[in-house]
């Protein structure tokens, strides 16, 4: 067995969340079959249910891409060496992380072939030869794909060797239109974000030290983890001509004239699931926000020897809200149904439907929320069976808008404004949350606060007056998110 | 330039399709901007236009496996050497065809990574740590990803070194389970070729010599192209307990006793879009199914300078179509209508919707049918604007039906059933279509046809009654389609 294989415990039960965050996290994306480590260094197996909440989230951000005038491509997954080294801020940037193809078959290639760690290179050298004129222009395109780039480490979601994603490419006429296309792409992933992962994040640009090797500017949204960590969760690159000069990308000008284009790129990958997981989870599991949950609703039937009507009940009731668009499943199995309810717990369904043999007496059902603890006010409430569709769907909008809410909280409690020097060196060592301040801009003085604490910029937005920077007291630039980060 | 880009004709015409079918191919491919070539040898890009094919494909294909059951996941895509040896016939059908990583970043690695010609080795592995009941069985998943198998020629959708597919992989408790699997899945395919992509297929099992590597047996579905040559458009195995055995997944059955589970598997790459290319296709360029089309219906305004109202009622019509689910656009370009209807039939819209200044004042329009000539019967229908939508409907049913009859026709009339062995040998060495014969089922046999004429069997099925091999005289065993083939 290999060593990756062998770190796969078989994990029966969840550790307590709030003992040890990283410890909680792997035991619940395993024990809910979200994944498994595989037989390849740095590689995990994304599992039917893990994916189901892939699916939702290609299905929803997919959604938004063509609704904002995107179309879907593919590109090749192998880049020539000679293509990739170009651009020398990339490859600077990615060549410690390329996976090389020496050998197709018996035979050694004449020149190395990278596993795209990035879609730039492949597809500036396509735009470079589809264009010709600005009557080609905008090009928006994305691309639903996997990458590889090298890591030791493995955590599921977080940090794997090959991992998968979308990645956007758009060219545009003039710097402006790039621009706008940079900062859409980000409101976007920002409403993705909130209204269907229920995550709130801090949208910004990211520092000089922090952007994208080859960008202009690069933006971000930046998540808070419960151990008071930043998680990156998508980000989306201005990159100028840079590519354009690089890959020789030019265009025929209304002008007459030949001038290099202006591209963006913009990403977000499994990782924004890793961020859902570990932002709403509790002791008991997963909770997961209903727009990405694999299943909105379970079923559980709760039959006796001598009355299995509710097991009819249940099957007439999942097909009508599979009829009405729901994703819903009944749990039939031979167990127990406190063990099911258990068991769903920590898969995080949002809805658990109860039907027991006085509901079916009474043609009623009880909805139980997973997102609230037992007893707890709205935890649970009996419907007639006619209106279960009605109630499930205002459950589910409550679900998600409770979860929104709880992480919200989180985060505007873990958001320290900060001007004390002492405070705010103190509060990023201690991993406190994030950590707004005036701040210089240099990336001499970010380098210090990230050897003296371990944190970096977050992100960066408008500083309104005059301030001093926290750290340095030079003279503020910006205001900043400074945090520990995934 | 690479080799591979400058093999890429600037396509300005699409020649005559019974001239040449190989040049007329590779044209229409790159005219209609369904692929470019790209500087990776072997590997093509697939263009917006080609991608919403695949999205189609995917859309109607995932839906087909969902109903009969099957989940999504994800496996790596890099499979270490040691596990890829461990299935003895499947190393030596892959091993030439394998792309592999020797380095990551600056580090040799100690031992190579294939990237996946095909999963059965990763999945096999997980399944084995996944599976230990007869409870835990059937395991029923399905994969879309990308595959690499090292190739030297390049033709679109055809032969291409990297490709998009999906691979069902499967896991049951007994034989029987296993090839009801493994016909079940033929039929879907079968389904999605006739009713999605409008293509008669010929289904049956394969023989010995065209078998997947490892498989007890492979099951394909055929179409025939303009050339007389088969194109296998999807293949389904049956594996038995080949890959149980080398992979060691085993499970307790009910009897207490370990047993080895049975796997099938199953997969549909884009090849199955080059053979939608070159069976519609005319030498205006492409005719594409309606249900695997980007745009159903493309409507064309014919607007002048003094009367700009139909851009305005198109406009409204492509809002009401959209509203209905209608993927549809406006050409709104600032080109001839004559320009426009040309362009949209390279393409191979279905339908195209014509408003012209009279046609604003009646409120109407004209639809024109892409899968009828000018002045046949039926090519063409003015409708009510208000009946726009049922008369689309109707129409793209009947273009659906229209492309399938005409395949079918080609089809049934190139299909020969010849009993002479003189005859036979002359229809397989010129291509005359599907050979439909008694044969004796020997791989000795097949190989000389083979050398004889170029022609192997595509897929076999029953014999009724007592008959001699067509080729050598033998006792007959099975029916078999014999073509030459891509």
């Amino acid at each position: 067995m290999s060593a990756e294989l062998s770190k796969q415990p078989v994990v029966k039960e969840v550790p307590p969340k709030g003992d040890d965050l990283s410890a909680w996290y792997t035991a619940v994306c395993l024990r809910a079959e979200l994944v498994s480590y595989s037989p390849v260094r740095g590689c995990v197996v994304l599992r039917p249910y893990g994916f189901g909440l892939w699916e939702n989230l290609q299905r929803e951000l997919d959604a938004r891409f063509k609704a904002t005038g995107h179309e879907n491509a593919y590109f090749p997954l192998l880049i020539p060496e000679s293509l990739l080294m170009k651009e020398a801020e990339h490859v600077e940037g990615f060549a410690p992380e390329v996976a090389w193809v020496t050998h197709g078959g018996s035979e050694k290639l004449t020149e190395r072939l990278a596993i795209r760690p990035t879609s730039e290179v492949i597809i500036g050298t396509m735009y470079a030869q589809w264009i010709e004129s600005h009557r080609d222009l905008p090009i928006l395109i994305n691309q639903w794909c996997n990458v590889v780039r090298w890591e030791k480490a493995t955590r599921p979601f977080l940090r794997t060797m090959e991992f998968l994603w979308q990645e956007g490419h758009t060219a545009h006429a003039t710097a402006q239109q790039a621009r706008e296309e940079t900062l859409k792409i980000l409101d976007v992933y920002r409403d993705f974000a909130e209204n269907v992962a229920a995550l709130p994040v801090y949208a910004g640009v990211k520092s000089a030290s922090e952007r994208f090797p080859g960008a202009e500017e690069t933006y971000s949204i930046e998540a808070l983890m419960p151990d008071g960590k930043a998680l990156q969760s998508a980000t989306s690159h201005d990159l100028g001509q840079n590519f354009a000069k690089a890959y020789d990308i030019t265009f025929a000008d209304a002008d007459g004239t030949t001038k290099h284009v202006y591209t963006t790129s913009w990403g977000m990958s499994w990782r924004m699931l890793g961020a859902v997981i570990m932002a709403h989870g509790d002791d008991r599991g997963l909770r997961l926000p209903p727009k990405l949950a694999p299943l909105e609703a379970v079923i559980v039937p709760i039959v006796k020897a001598s009355d299995r009507r509710a097991l009819d009940v249940a099957e007439q009731l999942r097909a009508a809200l599979a009829e009405r668009g729901f994703r819903v499943r009944v749990d039939d199995r031979d167990q127990t149904p406190g063990w099911k309810y258990a068991e769903w717990e920590i898969r995080g369904v949002p809805v658990r439907i109860e039907i027991g043999p006085r509901d079916v007496e009474s043609a009623s059902v009880t909805l139980v929320r997973r997102d609230k603890r037992k007893g707890e006010e709205g935890a649970s409430r009996n419907v007639p069976t006619s209106g279960v569709a009605e109630a499930l769907r205002e459950t589910l909008g409550a679900v998600h808008e409770n979860l929104f809410a709880q992480a919200k909280e989180f985060l505007t409690t873990h958001t320290f404004a900060v001007s004390e020097r002492e405070e705010f060196l103190e509060r990023c060592s201690s991993r406190a949350g994030m950590i707004d301040v005036a701040w210089c801009g240099r990336p001499e003085c970010e380098a210090f606060v990230k050897a003296q604490t371990g944190a970096t910029t977050r992100n960066l937005r408008a500083l309104e007056g005059q301030a001093r920077c926290v750290a340095c007291g030079e003279s503020a630039r910006v205001r900043a998110y400074f945090a520990q980060s995934y």
